[in-house]
């Protein structure tokens, strides 16, 4: 409350002051349910928000505070939204992901969001509790500078697009199949969605008539219509429960321009590669034959597959925008064209006029050996051969609070025992793992090195990609490599010029990715792999830096676990 | 944690007097999670109890306690159980209804029950929260007498079943539906279970390969094995989302000599009615054929229904348990047979050694029209035009902390006004209902007479039957009646000399039922239809009595809506 209040004071001077700084608070009410929708045509329950997967974009601009008053109506079940890529600077209790910054939001509680956007950019936003992310509450943030700046690139037209693949299971089904024995494993998407609209064959066997009608406007393409001449800044997210995607415009190239709002040394790709978690700005010219329409597709790759490609239309205006486009939809890239992947990592530095200069050296090293382990016979991922679990009591509370005892205390290793020995192009000798929920505390103002070191899988030649997402920061990305990452030549390698900042990242297959973070948030942030099923499986970590710092906890956080001791009537 | 305290003194009190008292402390540790189950052949993600559905037996003897602790390991969803029958003197905080007792239980938190069965009988658990229960969390409670005493009929084995209809849809695909406009209905259950146990057609069209497998153990009949000449109490309860049952086993007839815990004056049935919510003892001697095996049967009665019958197999030792019976299953009563239904019912009466004398006035009478309704083009369930929702902040403790704006403070109508001229055998004038969470205020320790008054429903010619179940009492059950109840003349012909004591009773279509009960156990009680789907749909109604009487309420109740403003870091 008292946080609340002082939040609202510093927020009425910052409105007192609006002569000088225009910043506005956007008011949201969100009313979360379950309703039957077809977005790839095939029916089933959806939790939307004011009726809508995706949800509402928020709009906002730079300084702005976005409020978002957020009804649970679920009958049974609790919600928690994390808004993605904002670093929260102030504010780690608005983070929205239970366990860490705040206890679930019960059915029939409103909780309010508060938070202020401190930079522009695109971000996401999207539930952050159990595997609920996936059946589609979710969406997009779009903050635009402060009026009189100006970006480093110019366009006529701003539009929004989520990828996102697409299960007809329920979360409920996909998850007690992940926490099974013997385990079950999620399986390819059924259909991969441009903007929450994909398209499944009904025709496929065993579909119960009723739910699936190619017919249904649910599932009509995606349209994204332009006219002939003019450019446009497309600001594309990817929220995939599992798929790595590529994505292409028929017969138009792409300038990269921003990435999880950073401005990007530009670039030119015939097909974007996006991994969950991450958002690209890029740039399209309507400068094709405009008596036609063109494909946009989207593809899974890194993982051989069985998911059709996504299809939205690129409608050249006045061309009907459900008229199909003559041509056959580009195919693109082969799922396990590693390399092409590894090189549009490799390009993406930072804008020269916009360099964040990276601390020169770290104060510490951590090596996040990604390993695919067992426990008691159920298949997990793990870091380091420990598979993380989130407690019941968010961390926040306890850690500010001294609810010690409501987590492990010995902290996890910053580089696994044996690791000089460990042949990540083999599956491991011991591939039994341990569980548990304890976090790295790290010095506050500490700069920190985290290495993320992919491994072989549990099969014999298979190392998979691994998106990983830092909250409440974002990161300098100073190095990938191949194979395993040598602690006394490679960082000599590092790029300490012009590394681009983000908040998500890819590991590639037997490989390694190098991030430079500052611990100057007071909070407690997760990290992890944003493929929803394998931080479901335990690829995770948690880091607290300052906690002392953080200001008084608001109560609405509060109400599960041992915050119940609070409880004085 | 006063109160607990206070129980804690109070149980080593009672255990320091084992001498007089043998009270046992039964401790059960359960945890409640979604596992895969084919209980009628067709597999779909069930709540189980340690593993199980139904879920462990609760085996106790009058005077004990009884302590369940319940670990919610159920991803993203809360809990809570209801102690079906049990009155919770003195822990009104234990009875397990969601909104009223207690806030749901987190995932990842265990709550502790602790209560006394005070009376030996059949009883039932059950979730109480959302639609829960029909995702297969419920089971039995079998409360045997002191030492020493002795029932009023003798057996020589004494078993439980639980009889319950079963679908396919998740519990949030129908809860989904009945809140969707328009309004889609749960429909027929898929089949009916009997102790768990049922049979889905897996050769019905459009049921996806590998999701029905006729040769599943799980879905073998249930098997109640007997020998030949004994005599086995047979406990019987209902806990049907929806369906009326009529039960009978082949050859044999059945001595209902208990219900709800009261006992009755015996009388024989071929077959038994029971509703959702009741229980009943009956005697069954296997004095048939013993070379052979008999079929025992649920069928599905009072709404013409798709629903096949539900099949036991009656096995006399030594034949094969699965040795199928040589005879056609009975069909049973004609589901539209209301005139033996309602005689059933008139013939339960108290076994004349163990009559509670029943007040012969009551201080107020509230009549509860049951309609069906419209709310904003959805349909609904009302009392009175009123359709019954739950608020988010338990009544026990707004109530007891004087949290009172989390309800609506006009109480409901002790008859609906113009209740002389509505016309129950005709769709309502005005089917446009409002809803509500207002709760009745009775006064301490009056007796209370509440007439459940049926009606048409929304079609022309259909009035249902609806099983009402009161929480935190038993009721007498003082008189049945066709039409519209006359409140001159009626009361009159009340059965005030040996009426049966009940927690749950039928209104039968078109029919009155007249209840009698003393408020006089502290606490705040739900009183609704047991049909799961119904109450959901607003068929209910809550009674406070006593409030200033009920201890100190612990804080594990606590911790959602409004309850939070008690939490103080």
């Amino acid at each position: 409350m008292k946080s609340l209040l002082l939040l609202c004071v510093m927020l009425l001077s910052i409105l007192s002051l609006n002569s000088i700084v225009e910043a506005k608070i956007r008011h949201y009410r969100w009313e979360v349910k379950y309703e039957f929708k077809s977005p790839d045509c095939f029916k089933k329950l959806v939790i939307t928000i004011n009726g809508r997967s995706p949800g509402p974009s928020i709009l906002a601009q730079q300084g702005d505070t976005v409020i978002v008053d957020l009804k649970n109506s679920l009958v049974t079940e609790n919600v928690a939204i994390h808004w993605h890529g904002i670093r929260q600077i102030g504010t780690p209790w608005a983070d929205g992901t239970e366990g860490v910054s705040q206890c679930p939001i019960l059915p029939g509680d409103t909780f309010r969001y508060m938070f202020v956007v401190d930079r522009a950019g695109t971000y996401l936003y999207h539930a952050h509790y159990g595997m609920q992310r996936e059946a589609g509450l979710y969406g997009s943030i779009r903050v635009a500078l402060p009026d009189g700046e100006s970006e480093p690139f110019s366009y006529d037209y701003d539009r929004s697009i989520i990828l996102n693949d697409w299960y007809h299971k329920s979360t409920y089904e996909q998850a007690a199949g992940l926490s099974s024995i013997p385990f079950v494993w999620v399986g390819d998407p059924q259909s991969l969605l441009i903007q929450g609209k994909g398209r499944f064959n009904c025709s496929t066997p065993l579909v119960a008539t009723g739910s699936c009608h190619a017919t249904n406007p649910e599932c009509s393409p995606y349209v994204f219509t332009v006219v002939p001449g003019k450019t446009y800044r497309l600001r594309i997210g990817s929220l995939t429960a599992l798929a790595a995607l590529s994505f292409q415009i028929e017969g138009h190239n792409m300038t990269v321009v921003e990435t999880d709002g950073h401005y990007v040394e530009p670039f030119v790709v015939n097909n974007l590669f996006i991994y969950s978690g991450e958002t690209y700005s890029v740039l399209v010219t309507a400068n094709q034959d405009p008596s036609r329409n063109y494909w946009a597709v989207s593809k899974m790759v890194s993982r051989n597959n069985t998911t059709p490609n996504g299809l939205a239309i690129f409608n050249y205006y006045p061309n009907h925008p459900r008229k199909s486009p003559p041509t056959i939809p580009p195919s693109g890239p082969f799922w396990n064209d590693i390399p092409s992947r590894v090189n549009q990592s490799l390009k993406i530095k930072s804008h020269p006029g916009y360099i964040h200069p990276v601390p020169k050296t770290s104060d510490r090293v951590i090596i996040l050996l990604n390993t695919q382990n067992r426990i008691n016979g159920s298949v997990k991922w793990s870091i380091n051969n420990v598979s993380f679990t989130l407690p019941h009591t968010p961390y926040l509370v306890s850690l500010k609070e001294n609810l010690l005892h409501t987590f492990e205390q010995t902290p996890p290793p910053d580089v696994i025992s044996g690791y000089q020995n460990y042949d990540i192009n083999k599956v491991a000798q011991n591939v039994n793992a341990t569980s548990s929920n304890s976090v790295y505390r790290l010095k506050f103002n500490t700069t920190v090195d985290i290495i993320l070191q992919n491994a072989n899988t549990l099969n014999v030649n298979n190392s998979e990609t691994h998106p990983w997402h830092l909250h409440g920061h974002d990161f300098w990305v100073v190095g990938y490599g191949n194979g395993k990452f040598n602690a006394s030549e490679d960082p000599k390698r590092y790029n300490l010029v012009d590394p681009i900042m983000k908040n998500t990242v890819p590991v590639h297959p037997y490989g390694w990715t190098a991030l430079r973070f500052i611990a100057n948030n007071p909070g407690v942030w997760a990290f992890h792999c944003h493929i929803e099923s394998h931080f479901y499986m335990g690829m995770g970590a948690v880091f607290e830096e300052g906690i002392d710092k953080v200001g008084t906890l608001p109560t609405s956080i509060m109400g599960c676990g041992d915050t119940k001791r609070f409880l004085r009537p």
